[in-house]
């Protein structure tokens, strides 16, 4: 392709609301175009980018035995009723009326058509397994489109959903999927782990994330620093060891005076003990919660609250913090409250509004000091048994970089960003409940088929991959994703022996098979290497007056600080030569 | 393939509203399931048919020198507002209301999106012409959507978008674009013809229709039967050689008494003269009138209006059947009116409201039989020119079969059926000044690029395919685009020796490079068959116990009544040699 010809300006200034690389850069190359906030339109290099994504993972979809469909953006509402998901799924579902007046949404995902299909295809357990996939375009009505494809409403994305006879089936097919995404993104070039994840509103038993490792990116993952191990999980579902305290004797339960004490961090330092000898008070509510309901948990005053674990144990409930209003309502006292006599707080009618949840960390930690749910006084010696229980016990504590790995392992939490560029989850039969999907296996039983399903957002993995591979001039592709292989400058436009030196060395590398963009433009050499590093594509070849002087030309891979010469005849081997190395 | 693993399942029974051929067999073919009125799932069949047809399109479109990009299916309707068209496109906008509270359509197309991209994308008459094009999703909330993919709201189509930057170019750009729908056309398989074509509400000058010839198909094309002459349009836009009255002195204007005569028919009868010699008057009102206007049309009474030039005439605007009451409040008297005396008719303010649209053949036929405009009388010896005039003169009169051709030429209009499967239009600068899409040209002015636009809807390419090629058993699918090329059933599946073989030789085929779906249920050898026609791959292979006796395989083409025998040792040869056949 003639650079002349291609369709798209490369732009010196990004946007002002530029804030991410891959923003930047898809724009400032001609990538993509905005429309409308988290709306693009994909220009023809961004598109054949895509396109390069897309087939491969078309391909290891097939290769791991996935049949291609495709399913409609615009659909009944009624579908999202049956499966319950029409006012809860988040973000809220885009709606429109059709002229038959019609509730119509634009689907954000999947499930319910996919599940509707099923049932009018799937009879018997013969027809079973199978996975159906398409790639095709989504809307989430995101409230904070931002960051360029990486948070957008409208995107494209490759949704697969498998239908099993039963759960060994369903965990074939789910290491299938994840053995395909492994080669779909070792194929594309980056560098992603899988890692352990929160289902989230799609729903299901187990999930897992796939991650590219990225400075950038906004996701936090924890990976064990024993690599024989190989726990992974994000930063919503990474578990660790909770550390034990020293076995002691119970002391007595005691109440002293600490005035003016609030905060965790000045009662330690008041009482000359370690944070973890103590267990803090946090208030929230459901978040659809229009008052009277509190969740009271209790966590050791050296962890810190995983909300994502908290709202599984709240059963699926998102939490918000509570406002000082409930908190005073409830009858508890800000700075000094505890699960420890919590009975007994604002009267019958205050506890049973109250749900209280205990990390498990306070269950093993002997001795501590918390508060007296009275202004200004704590105790010491609390013990979970002893002085006080909770309704639900179970671990909603923040994993930490350090912390050790909940594997059978003695490595220690490593923390890593990145950007999530696939999710697969373990569904269950949830959606084939609901929409009805039935088949009879071979014991004459109606059964319901259960299901996985799988995402990879297209356009997100293109900036992902920008994310993690650019420097201060633009972005570094990786061959199999770069809209070209290799920038082909001419230099020297004026030059008649150049340019029918670039112009035939254009051909002869379009008939090798080898991907060019040509800049054949009469722009200045500054201008053409801008453009090329900005553009980023694997390989920069220049042919110049100086060069042919020795018969040469100018390789320059994008990854690499140095140029090297290779001589003009034996260009196109050489050319191959460095996009392989 | 195997069938046991190809989701989807074919079905005896097509649904009850299905009345098209297409929509009955894609339907029970499994190709297809609805999802709502217009709105389809594409099951794994039908879909590799339609990707078939969007990668011989992108093949095509790319070598026309055509660009890939992709635009958004929701987009603001700001951009529709700037062109003008919010309020006016047919079927009406879907339009939904953001998070952020601002109006979203689902586009139904692309011109305002492309023109958006244009414009920050071109600079100088250098970065001219340029095309781009998108295979992407549409959605038309058609108020009757019906046949299946024939008539449908949301949809596949291939859109393109030339950007030149004059006249001269806008016609290179215009035959490339018809020149490549020849050749997408032709590899497809399928039988279509270019025929002029009204633009329609997407604007613009002059357009193209590409229309599969099928009896059952929806709309009327008419051709020259002089094929070295060439002419074709559709019934919208055709036109003939109008038939000319002898000459003959003009007679004097004279009442006389028609007692209870109320259609041409009649009134030819009772003064036994030709329809031809008379002049009818049908009367309209624009269709967003509200009452008060009336479009007064006088056509010769052997001729019929032609809606869509009478729309032209009115500048655009959608006529319909004036209502009784419309008529009468304007003072006409149905059955008597014309546009002799017109001006005398219910006083002046009743002749502002009326405009008089004369159809050309009036002007040249003398001495017409016309309404008196008083009840049961009618004048004979009308004259245009002499005893009355018009508004406007113009052709709306309706082409039949037989009419003669209006080219340079003796032949006459043949009419077929068919199914538009392409539009190709000039556009002009409209969209460009509404959007300020502009470029500097050579001379230093500022200009606005001329646009023409191509659309193919991809399903209802499969559709209209079908209807052009079925029997009463199934579909007839050409070989590029059925979903693979050869339906494979090994029968007698008890028999260890037959399903072995037959397993052996659909390797044999897949290794060779044929698409095979191989039939390796356990089902009768009656099932076999009539789903083997039903799907209609273009050949049918069948290993049986009878065959193998005689070390053959039976080989039976779609489109042929016999079939004949093959040794298996040569079978893939054979198979090959029947397929292109």
């Amino acid at each position: 392709m003639r650079l002349s010809r291609s369709f798209g300006k490369t732009l010196r200034q990004a946007p002002s609301d530029a804030e991410t690389a891959s923003h930047q850069y898809l724009v400032r190359a001609g990538f993509v175009q905005q429309v409308a906030a988290g709306i693009y339109s994909y220009l023809p290099l961004g598109w054949r980018s895509l396109t390069k994504i897309s087939n491969i993972i078309r391909q290891e979809m097939d290769r791991a035995g996935a049949q291609e469909i495709s399913m409609p953006v615009v659909q009944p509402r009624e579908l999202w009723e049956q499966s319950g998901r029409a006012d809860t799924f988040q973000p809220p579902l885009a709606t429109l009326v059709d002229r038959r007046d019609r509730k119509m949404v634009i689907a954000p995902t999947h499930e319910e058509t996919t599940t509707f299909m099923a049932a009018a295809n799937l009879e018997s357990y013969r027809d079973l397994p199978f996975n159906l996939y398409q790639i095709q375009t989504k809307f989430r009505d995101e409230a904070r489109p931002r960051a360029g494809l990486l948070r957008v409403r409208e995107f494209e994305m490759k949704d697969a959903y498998s239908f099993d006879r039963d759960e060994a089936g369903l965990d074939v097919s789910f290491k299938a999927m994840a053995a395909a995404y492994h080669r779909i993104f070792s194929r594309a070039g980056i560098d992603v782990r899988m890692v352990e994840a929160d289902s989230g509103p799609i729903g299901g038993k187990d999930s897992n994330e796939f991650v590219l490792l990225a400075e950038s990116g906004e996701d936090t993952i924890f990976v064990c620093s024993d690599e024989n191990c190989g726990y992974a999980a994000n930063a919503e579902k990474a578990e660790f060891k909770k550390p034990v305290a020293d076995a002691e004797e119970q002391g007595e339960l005691a109440e002293f005076h600490t005035p003016g004490i609030k905060t965790i961090e000045a009662l330690a330092g008041f009482l000359e003990v370690p944070v973890s000898k103590t267990v803090k008070a946090v208030f929230y509510a459901p978040e659809t919660s229009s008052g009277g309901e509190i969740i009271f948990v209790s966590i050791r005053g050296d962890l810190e609250v995983n909300e994502t674990k908290l709202r599984n144990a709240m059963g699926g409930a998102q939490p918000r913090l509570a406002t000082r209003e409930e908190v005073e309502a409830a009858g508890l006292v800000a700075g000094s409250a505890s699960a420890i006599g919590l009975d007994a707080v604002g009267g019958p009618r205050s506890r049973a509004s109250i749900t209280s949840i205990v990390d498990d960390s306070v269950v093993n930690s002997p001795n501590l000091v918390a508060g007296a749910n009275r202004a200004d006084y704590h105790l010491k010696n609390g013990n979970y048994g002893r002085d006080f229980t909770a309704d639900i016990v179970v671990d909603i504590a923040m994993a930490r970089a350090g912390d050790p790995c909940p594997g059978n392992c003695d490595g220690h939490l490593v923390e890593h960003r990145g950007v999530e560029v696939g999710h697969i989850f373990k569904l269950g039969t949830g959606y084939s409940e609901a929409m009805g999907a039935t088949f009879i296996d071979e014991d004459g039983t109606e059964k319901y088929p259960i299901m996985g399903c799988y995402g990879i957002g297209i356009g997100r993995l293109l900036a992902a991959t920008v994310e993690a591979n650019h420097d201060e001039r633009g972005m570094v592709l990786p061959r199999a994703i770069a809209p070209y292989e290799v920038y082909l400058a001419g230099l020297n436009t004026n030059d008649d022996t150049v340019v029918a030196a670039a112009e035939k060395f254009y051909d002869e590398l379009t008939a090798a098979g080898v991907e060019v963009l040509f800049d054949d433009r009469e722009e200045p050499p500054g201008v053409k290497f801008n453009d090329a590093d900005l553009i980023g594509l694997p390989l920069r070849v220049v042919v110049s007056a100086r060069g042919l002087r020795n018969g040469e030309i100018e390789m320059k891979r994008r990854d690499a600080d140095e140029a090297t010469m290779a001589p003009l005849s034996e260009g196109v081997n050489a050319v191959k030569a460095a996009l392989e190395g």
